[in-house]
């Protein structure tokens, strides 16, 4: 079914990286931010939706009171790392429904208190014998060197431009660029992924305001150009043995449904914000997304295709290993850059002329799957 | 907005209580029941709505996949106790809309695993300033006794009356009646409630298939009278002092919203789900749901007036204080609860010639506001 007339008419992050407040008061802080660019009065919310994994118990509903929405329906949508994306659908299509005219949506998380890496859930089995997030990206990426003949060096490239653009970023947890060296030299993580192949832990949080059309004209005087939601796609996994190895059946399959209501096509995508939350899922979500054949990313990567200032540039926000990640916010904050790139405000990595972009997040291990939440954004300039 | 041509053509749960299977077994479980009740192929459902509080990083995937569902675009749900009823108004709507045809909703919880109480968030300062729920319930006891004159015994008189529900109940977490002075000898465990008045840490999951208007005949004919979902309504808390403490702000207005475009009135209700999760709880709700004066609820309670039997039966199914409340599962649970009355499924607690229903949950903290999270449904027999 189509998203028809929804609009992101307000937006704003915190920077990423270690804080010391909680996460509630990130996401309020978005909010407060996001609404300030609206130029919406608090009264004029009608719900707001919050996507985060860690929060706890109404987590949205205390990030909304801190914020001043106090009394608005709210919901607490939990997608993995596809949390804040997941929040953003579900509040579009209330907007394109007829159900609301303005939704507040909010992803945070606060992920620095945490020591170590994500633990698997206690039925996980497949991460309890120690297929966690690192390991299973490992494998691929092994599977992928085999396939394609990529190279160690290959790989690093990834996270040099993601790092190369996050120092553009200032709300980067990543300001400064790195080198090849820098990444084959940081400590091997689970081989042949090393520290640098790895998204950081953060904390933040990010916020859109979503409007129907009759907020469009108001919002284009404020901010010249903005988003359109004019598509979108949310899949769980399939069962292992329905889909190549080789190729995200689950992107593909959000990315498919994201366009079909959308009124553009892939070849009119002038950049994307992926999630690469280790070196090796950016050439796995690219080609998934359909934007280069598979096995043809890293042609592509050394001819400059995907860096800000080539034809088609990926992650321009520096992504989840520049930018970082605190799950529930990054589908938001991903939302914030194509706003920013819309509207002309994303500074010096800004891509002229961009009027089409996609976004993508991904996460979370179910077993016997492909994998938990996929979800895929179509965005135009409105 | 209203909801329209939903209907519930399919339901089940497991038994609450103690379950020695991991929570997202007994959802999937759950699911499996309803799909069975709805004698869909598993191929027909569009999308999954999962409520839970403590189920974990796509823990709604991980029931889907397990239950045959793998594939379908998935939702997490969290709203406290009203996480269930807030999964399913989502889906409704999600139908309503035309977004899709079938929407499997499930709703589940293992709380056995946990010791003591529920913890407050890091960022409920009003919690971890002991104001927790039994608490805060004996605090609003204590506020409603004053005003209205109400006794110790009266307030025993509610889980007798739901424990002599809930015996007629086999799928409740506690089956067998108790006595005034059972209540009143149970320990104290904020004064004035004590353990009686508290509803029970459980296990369980429950699923609804939600359709549209196409499905309708078959569902009919396959279960006598199914239940539509004429109206809904979600809120979080407002704020401090815009409210009475004597009376629900958010009930009320969660009641109006639902009522407001479900073509029914109060008038037209025959029983009533409401959350029940200490004694004090149904008084505050039933009165905040409009279903008689302020002040005047116990004075129904000794007409007999919320009996299985009287002219308006107050959580038929036992509630929360004899069914159990794992927390996710509840609101689902009353939905499965309105369907077998419906169709005539309820056994022994059967409320003959029921057409119209109320379900009511509420919970979760959040500091400086009256509250999480509540959910309001209006169900019409269809």
């Amino acid at each position: 079914m189509s998203i028809d007339d929804v609009y992101v008419i307000g937006w704003g992050m915190t920077p990423f990286g270690r804080h010391e407040v909680p996460g509630t008061t990130l996401g309020a802080k978005a909010i407060r931010m996001a609404m300030e660019s609206s130029a919406l009065e608090y009264s004029e919310v009608d719900a707001l939706y919050v996507g985060h994994v860690y929060g706890g118990m109404v987590a949205g509903e205390r990030v909304g009171a801190l914020a001043g929405l106090a009394g608005v329906p709210t919901v607490n949508v939990e997608n993995a790392c596809a949390s804040g994306s997941s929040a953003i659908i579900e509040a579009a299509y209330g907007i394109s429904s007829g159900r609301y005219d303005v939704v507040a949506v909010c992803g945070f998380e606060k992920l620095t208190d945490s020591g170590g890496m994500l633990a698997p859930a206690d039925d996980d089995y497949e991460g309890r014998l120690g297929l966690v997030f690192p390991g299973w990206h490992a494998m691929r990426a092994r599977l992928y060197m085999d396939a394609f003949g990529t190279t160690r060096e290959d790989l690093a490239g990834v996270t040099v431009k993601n790092r190369t653009h996050g120092a553009m970023n200032p709300l980067a947890q990543f300001p400064n660029p790195v080198t090849l060296d820098d990444v084959l030299t940081s400590r091997e993580i689970a081989t042949p992924l090393r520290l640098l192949d790895c998204c950081p832990r953060g904390d933040g949080g990010a916020s859109v305001i979503l409007a129907s059309k009759k907020y469009l004209e108001a919002a284009r005087r404020r901010h010249g150009s903005v988003v359109k939601i004019a598509g979108a796609g949310l899949f769980s996994g399939r069962t292992d043995g329905t889909y190549s190895p080789l190729f995200e059946d689950i992107t593909h399959r959000a990315t498919e449904a994201a366009f079909s209501t959308s009124g553009v096509t892939r070849d009119d995508v002038k950049f994307a914000e992926v999630h690469d939350c280790f070196s090796i899922a950016e050439p796995f979500r690219v080609e998934g997304l359909g934007l280069c054949e598979q096995g043809t990313y890293f042609d592509h990567l050394k001819d400059g295709k995907w860096n800000v200032g080539g034809s088609l540039p990926v992650n321009p926000s520096g992504g989840l290993l520049s930018k970082g990640h605190p799950l529930g916010a990054t589908g938001v904050a991903q939302i914030c850059e194509v706003a920013w790139q819309f509207s002309g405000g994303a500074g010096e990595r800004q891509i002229d002329g961009a009027d089409v972009a996609l976004t993508h997040t991904r996460g979370g291990s179910v077993p016997g799957t492909e994998g938990g939440s996929c979800a895929v954004i179509v965005c135009v300039s409105a």
